[in-house]
């Protein structure tokens, strides 16, 4: 971890550079016992700190922090920074003391309507600022650093890609014991019994709420998405079961979706209307795959996938195509979304960067139940890559 | 958990009926992957959401949510709001609209500069509030509600104090069987090493960054505090033992400081040296805790208990007397420190309030290494009760 967060604050460093802000200021308080209150913390910094602290990170490479003098020592240890300036009482003098000597241009903090992990600063923490700002000229210097900490965020590096494809790998580990569980007559909430039970097997977290991680579709009527699995609906032969599911490993996250057919006596087999719905999803995500390079807008891809399902005859999914996945399973930054949908339009503006990790999850809704399909790729500097084998064809449950 | 956020939830409307609050609203997005951005939300809400939702309690005893179509299954499910108003492209409209049938007289948000559990509102969500509410009579009724979010995180229902105490239960069997453990040549990394094996046992996790939970300070020459224990520094017989230690259990955590002394061929007892140090401290503690009741500001309590201290001889500890504990370790609200201190004196000016769960922790430095005590107390409406069995008296671990 302190080998992965030396790595991410050199890469931000460089991302200061690229996108020309002078500094970028974070403040933290108590992370010992509440966590960071900034996102962008947990990618920096490889301790917690319990005074209020400023961290500065520069264009020119150098990394401060303004912390109560009994985090100092342990800020020091991390070995990642210039100088560790330590305050008894007050930190505003030795902030503003340091500012002035760097005399940056822009001060970039995290602040952000639309994208949560670029939006770490709270409200009296910038207030705060404010406060300990006024008189001097840095007052007004004060800018938004959300493209740094989108960026910072969004563009994994190898050792953050590695554990995301760890989390991918142990996901599938489970559906090969599911594949072998399942069968008619269990229940939703049987088949998330049996998921948590590998997870505690296999010691890793559910990646979102395990409430509805897995979120499991079983047949037509089934509520799925973010709400608890059923006791009460059964896998019924002739139907489709379907997962959206991942797990936390090393601090990073899957998210796919697999999809089931259920055989019955009369139909082993799935029929032609599951196989055409099959077929279509995988012409979608391939196609959006094959459209992702970097540079590229988010709502190009969602265009090109909507499109294909559209075509087909099917109706829109509901949704965005796709999302950054990486420490959390919705990690922030630019959106595979509709152009024109007030909820992700501004986040589909952002255009694809190399190191991005997105799900592409369209889906159809069929007479026999949800066929889910979520696959994760990766941006390299010439396209898309899976980062774990896509699903190729619907799996056929026991009889 | 669900039960006690109900009970959370209705203490909320008693808390806004008494500070004449007309609405508290709570703005919250992605809790299901990054944890619930405001504190209070970790209070009063069962469940975690994806989308942007507002939340909004009323002085008599309303709760609305306005949320994304895909999380109002979910919200409904909890049983807790009167209505969850569902939105599919922007918040905007059915906010205002509710609003508008509330017609609230001042809109209280989670802005707190000092206070890190009542500044739960990020920058970029304030921004959009204002934003959502611009050309409405709303936008000027905003005020802050930190008042209201430290009194519902700080007074401790009995569902609360039961999840403490279960807490130091656990610590104490922790210190049992570590007190079999201790003998001089440990190290204090080993010492760490073995009360993380117990924690692991007994399935708890630590009360803050495991890291240095157990805060360990073995001998005069040990650097304590925040930092990990030393993998070179070992119990030496004639020096003193002190740790600061908690766990997390039901979602609620200890605090608590002990003391052993380690005997030597010719101190097999703790020298006088020892034993006034730690008389002191208990008069100190005994003493700050004959203090406590509802209506007394912080301060004071730490005047009491720092005023034996130096009156003894001692310099004074450099921190706060002592702090709310619950979810956190270190748990907001008013704290027990020195009235002209910057660093603690807006939090001391706050009076005590019946259910807060307090630490009392004075040190005394001695030649022999440092004497920690750390007591929890809760306060009643005639006084203060200890939370667990203080330490009366020194421990001494095998020669």
């Amino acid at each position: 971890m302190s080998d992965l967060t030396a790595q991410k604050m050199k890469q931000a460093f460089e991302i200061l550079r690229e996108k020309e802000l002078d500094c970028w200021l974070m403040l933290d308080r108590e992370s010992g016992t509440m966590g960071h209150t900034d996102p962008s913390l947990d990618l920096l910094l490889p301790t917690t700190i319990i005074g209020l602290t400023a961290f500065l990170l520069t264009m020119d490479g150098k990394a401060f922090a303004v912390a109560a003098s009994y985090d100092t020592h342990n800020l020091e240890g991390t070995g990642l920074f210039d100088r560790v300036i330590p305050y008894e009482m007050d930190m505003r003098e030795p902030l503003v003391e340091l500012l002035r000597e760097m005399d940056p241009g822009a001060i970039g903090v995290n602040d952000s309507e639309e994208d949560f992990v670029a939006d770490g600063l709270t409200t009296g923490l910038m207030r705060k600022l404010g406060r300990m700002l006024e008189g001097t000229p840095y007052a007004k210097r004060i800018t938004s650093a959300e493209d740094v900490a989108a960026s910072v965020r969004s563009r994994k590096i190898a050792q953050e890609i590695e554990a995301i494809r760890g989390a991918c790998d142990t996901t599938r580990e489970i559906w090969s014991e599911l594949t072998c569980y399942l069968k008619p007559g269990i229940t939703e909430m049987q088949a998330m019994t049996f998921i948590h039970s590998q997870c505690e097997r296999l010691r890793v977290e559910t990646a979102w709420d395990s409430r509805w991680c897995p979120g499991i579709t079983a047949g037509p009527s089934s509520v799925g998405g973010h709400n608890p699995p059923s006791d009460q609906i059964t896998l019924e032969p002739g139907t489709l079961f379907s997962i959206d599911f991942g797990v936390r490993r090393d601090g990073y996250v899957s998210d796919l979706q697999r999809t089931w057919y259920i055989p019955s006596a009369s139909h082993p087999q799935p029929p032609e209307e599951v196989t055409r719905a099959g077929a279509t999803l995988r012409r979608s995500i391939w196609a959006a795959r094959e459209a992702m390079r970097p540079g590229v807008p988010g709502y190009e891809i969602d265009t090109v996938a909507r499109g294909i399902i559209t075509e087909a005859g099917y109706p829109e999914y509901k949704h965005a195509l796709g999302h950054q996945v990486g420490r959390s399973a919705h990690d922030g930054g630019t959106l595979l979304g509709p152009a024109h949908w007030p909820r992700y339009a501004e986040k589909s503006q952002g255009r694809l960067e190399t190191g991005n990790v997105f799900t592409i999850e369209p889906g159809i809704q069929t007479s026999l139940g949800r066929y889910g399909a979520e696959e994760m790729v990766i941006i390299t500097e010439s396209g898309a890559e899976w980062i774990t084998e896509p699903q190729r064809e619907i799996w056929v449950t026991q009889a």
